[in-house]
């Protein structure tokens, strides 16, 4: 069984054939990355659909019981979740509302600041604003996952202490281990071991570098590495891999409707264009090495199943809440 | 026990007390006119605050049987409604979301026609249009009741025949008993009673007239009238009340931003205001006089029994459903 922690882009019915493939039982899937409310209720619809005209290989988890459900079924459970926190449009009361129509995950803020908090890619991190700290104590409420991956360390460390429960960083890596403003201090992933937080290790080369997407057993190192700063139960995946990806979508995704210029996100003006899977990971189906190849570095089974699915099972345990309807 | 087919208004704390003080456990609220589906999330935003701020008298219904409950622990339940289709924004998968929401009975139109269908107050009934077949199946689907009150009479009855389920006039009357363009002909009330829909009778002047505002037995009276038309088992009550409504509100519900002129909805220019409540309807705990009112005009316990609430009972429990959350 594995758990991945993010994926994003246009899933279809290879994606989840692929995903079943590569031992993939439970996925939080991108439902938008700059929407507002009703585009996302758009999206939720046609999530819903794709998922009803798959039902034989998908479905949509709202508790850690439906992914392990899913698993034994053989099919990928999908926990629908957001890069963005524009679906709330400035509404406190929306978030409940949301978590009743499924959303499970929610990320603060993606790459640029807004009315909740400060993003990795600001010259400087607001750190979390008033409306934030009401929408995670709403999230709280309310049964959602909190997620820091775009959002900036300080503005992170301040969701982790204002949070009742414990928070996520679904898909980043150590910054300490690959220098990037996408990836997190020492000091955050510290801090979410301490808190029960966990953060899913990233397979995408533009944040995990060359070296770590080499062969398994060296983002395996990467990930035992990280383990050594937040400790085995903080640590798992998230790969943030991107099915049926275009120009239009990096465009979308990285310029949204905020500027008229270039915003190259994660990647850089000299690779802007689409960055190269890591070496091990060229199709989805590949995911299967990587419980093999975190024994190859050292990990018992028992460690090896924390990080592919014990801890987001865990996590979403403490968080996810199933609402009346 | 009584249920109310349809109020509107602002509802507060004192309307729960004086709804229970009137021997009122169920009523149809209405969450919107013109609001589409941003609006219609801040309603039902402000909706779920104000029952959980008084979740002592009060409580949302979801099922008959949440209505059943809330009469027995003496609390008033709110079904939430919709008297139009903006919240959809013509959009088919919003449908289900609402629904899942905790919304129950959408009418297809206001006072204009739509999408949907046509109005009662339009000069041609366009008839069920193309989305408005579509809405129909879909609420049979997703566990809504289909209201027609305000929808023109050709309308309503392609409504009845395209619904694979028995739908509502939530609050009309009958148009051979006080002629007006929002009371319904003989051949939608037949047809209703055909297809086990029900017609909730208002109490509202403007459609109601003068004589059967009369004293309580004249307004029973023209129930046994309706009753003769519709049968039994297909007339309930839908006061059309309304809490603390002011002019605005009235400029709002029958202007909303359709036109820079003048419109009267249900009233004339002749008596454009408020209208004065029936004589038998000063206040809200007189509604404890129907039942005997009923009984007063020849009602059995049994047939006034259905006519307060085992009609609207029965309907919801053919129509409404509980859906995953």
């Amino acid at each position: 069984m594995m758990i991945d922690g993010l994926q994003c882009g246009h899933f279809d019915r290879d994606s989840f054939t692929r995903l079943k493939a590569g031992g993939v039982s439970g996925v939080v899937v991108t439902c938008g990355f700059w929407e507002g409310a009703l585009e996302s209720l758009d999206s939720l619809g046609a999530w819903r659909d794709l998922i009803r005209d798959n039902a034989d290989v998908a479905t949509i988890a709202r508790t850690p019981a439906d992914i392990t459900r899913a698993a034994q079924e053989g099919r990928v459970a999908a926990i629908l979740g957001f890069q963005n926190a524009n679906l709330f449009e400035g509404r406190i009361r929306l978030v409940e509302m949301f978590a009743e129509l499924g959303v499970r995950v929610v990320q603060l803020t993606y790459n640029n600041q807004n009315d909740l908090a400060g993003s990795c890619y600001e010259a400087e991190d607001s750190g979390l604003a008033r409306f934030g700290r009401e929408v995670i104590a709403e999230m709280n409420r309310a049964g959602m996952l909190v997620d820091c991956s775009h959002v900036g360390n300080r503005s992170t460390l301040q969701a982790i202490e204002a949070s009742g429960k414990p928070i996520a960083v679904t898909h980043a890596n150590a910054d300490s281990l690959f220098p990037h403003k996408r990836n997190k201090s020492d000091d955050v992933l510290r801090a979410l071991g301490q808190t029960g937080g966990v953060i899913g290790c990233a397979a995408y080369r533009n944040i995990t570098g060359d070296y770590y997407s080499g062969p398994i057993g060296q983002w395996c190192e990467m990930i035992a590495r990280t383990v050594d700063i937040a400790g085995i139960d903080s640590v798992a995946i998230g790969t943030d891999r991107a099915h049926n990806f275009t120009a239009p979508d990096y465009a979308w995704m990285r310029m949204g409707r905020w500027t008229r210029g270039v915003d190259y996100g994660a990647a850089s003006a000299a690779r802007p264009g689409k960055a190269p899977p890591p070496d091990w990971f060229q199709k989805l189906e590949d995911l299967t090495a990587i419980p093999n190849g975190l024994r190859s570095v050292g990990f018992s089974q028992e460690e090896a199943d924390k990080i592919t699915h014990g801890n987001w099972l865990r996590l979403y345990g403490e968080t996810f809440r199933k609402t009346d309807s």
